[in-house]
This record gives C-alpha cells, sequence and structure tokens, in this order.
C-alpha cells in the first residue's frame, strides 16, 4: 500500500503549524493581538466572538507557547504575544492582504506602514520606501478607505484603531 | 452598546479569507496544489484526507474561485490553482516558514529556491542572491535534511517531490 509522506502527523511541520493556527477564530485573535489587544473582554467585544469559544483558543495559543498570559497593569489577566507568537506576523500579514485584495470592494479597512518614513508597506513585507523587511514592532496599523467611519458605539479597540497605532503596542494605557 | 467593528461579517476581509482558507485540510489540500497536485487520488493519497473531506473542500474552494475544475487529458477532472488561488502562495509559504522554525527538529523537509539561480528562497520570500521576490511559478521545492528517505512504497505524490520541482507543474506528466 502506498504510504502518504506528508500526513499529518508529527512530521509535517505545516499540519503541526495549522493544528494551532489554522482555524478562523485562532488567526482573528492572532491578528487582534497583533493591533495590541491583551484584555479577554476586549477581544470579545471586538471579534463578538463567543466567550466559550474565545476561552479555549486563549487557553490552547497560551500552551502552545504562541500567547503568554501574565497579570497586567489593571490586575487582570493580559494576553500578549511570545516571539514564536509574533513571528506568525508574516502569515498573518499575507492572508489580510490577499483577503483586502479579494474582499474589500471599498478598498482595505487597514493600511500597514513602515513606523519610520509611514511608507506603504508592500506585498512581500517590504517597506515600498526604504527597502527594509518591516517586522510587526515597526509596523503601522492605520486606517484604509474601506473602514467605516468611527462612531461613540465603538468598542473601545475599534476607537483605538481609528488613528494610527504601532503594532504589538497595547490598545489600553 | 459598543458594536464590534471587526466582526466576521462581509465588511471584514481577513474573516471572509478566513471563511476559505481557515481550516487545517484546506491549507494542506492548497499546498499540495502547489506543489502540483490535480487529481483527487492523488491529494487523497499524499495527505491521507478522508474522501468526504477532500471532496467538501474541493468543491468550496471551486466555488469560491480558488481553484479552478476541468478535464484533464488523462479524462480526469483535475483541480488547478486559478490566479486568485496562486496569489495565496506568500501566506501558505510563511505558514511552511513558521512550522519549519518551530516543528521541525531534523529541519525543513522542503526546501524553496529560485529557478533561475536555485538561490534560497528568504523569508520575505526574496532570492537570496538576486533579490527578486519569487512567485510560485519561479520557485523549486526541493527535498530538505528533515525528509525521510525515498521508498518504493512512496504515493506518487511524494516519489515526484523526492527530486527538486517546480511549483503548480503537475507531478503527473
Amino acid at each position: 500500500m502506498a504510504l502518504p509522506h506528508d500526513y499529518p502527523g508529527e512530521a509535517c511541520s505545516l499540519a503541526r503549524t495549522l493544528e494551532i493556527v489554522g482555524e478562523r477564530w485562532t488567526l482573528l485573535i492572532l491578528r487582534d493581538a497583533f493591533y495590541g489587544v491583551r484584555r479577554f473582554g476586549d477581544f470579545a467585544a471586538h471579534l463578538n466572538v463567543p466567550r466559550a469559544v474565545l476561552s479555549e483558543r486563549l487557553k490552547s495559543l497560551t500552551a502552545t507557547g504562541v500567547l503568554t498570559r501574565a497579570t497586567g497593569s489593571a490586575g487582570r489577566d493580559e494576553y500578549q504575544l511570545t516571539d514564536k507568537g509574533a513571528a506568525l506576523w508574516p502569515a498573518v500579514r499575507a492572508l489580510v492582504a490577499w483577503g483586502d485584495e479579494h474582499y474589500a470592494p471599498r478598498g482595505p479597512r487597514r493600511l500597514f506602514r513602515h513606523v519610520t518614513d509611514e511608507a506603504p508597506i508592500d506585498g512581500s513585507g517590504r517597506c515600498t520606501v526604504c527597502g527594509a523587511v518591516v517586522g510587526p514592532e515597526e509596523t503601522l496599523v492605520a486606517p484604509g478607505p474601506g473602514l467605516p467611519a468611527p462612531s461613540p458605539q465603538d468598542d473601545p479597540v475599534t476607537a483605538t484603531l481609528a488613528r494610527p497605532h504601532l503594532l504589538l503596542r497595547p490598545v489600553r494605557g
């Protein structure tokens, strides 16, 4: 019998990766973590994700070392990307870019710019002016043409992201 | 009540993207499509994916315009990436790279090289020698240190990929 070699066992690193991040809510939670969302309630309000699902996904991302959980200054649990988690940025950015290309008829909701010169970042993750590969810690997320106008009813994360915001910087404080 | 703005409705292009590709089997099927797998039976044998799941995923990827289905030269249905589907390569490559970094203790199973100079492709998708952004049609997938030794029992896709192979080129014929 022919044996499949790229089966989703431990030997296939992509299969293992997708067990960790290959799911819609997980990737949306990770994107929000890049935006600087750290608190359970902020993820819940911004994504409208069912609380049981959010709780399970945060637990799993913490167990696999993608997020770390610690008590924040306000005495509440805060979730932050580890270095391993932050290394997912090129994948998250590429998925956002593909979605913007195909499912954003009014243009992207959010634009990514290099913080040092505010130039747009290209499809391969490089600054279109200085040519540097731009990591998340140097990436500004700014409102794009597809973003709805701000409203007093906006959740706190949406309100913060209505202005340019450095990735990984907490949306609160 | 605060209204979530980045909720997974039609307005959020990442959520829409992840409805299409945010699932483990879907991304493994897409990766195999980049490797040049086109036939139902080849996907099934290479990935060891349950046939009902594979059938459903291929149907969904065809309905969303990521794959196209046509009758191949052997008179069987063949699935191929559309331009929209091929534009997912940076995301797939970035996920593979992250997996290799964290879940490939013996080194990557597969290496990606620029076909024109056989130089490795870096983390941002550029050739490490000529600096070009390398699309899938110019990318060679070659065996890496983590790939098990070939065996006479290998399925046809695994056997083809035991040698360097240009992405998108059919694994058969």
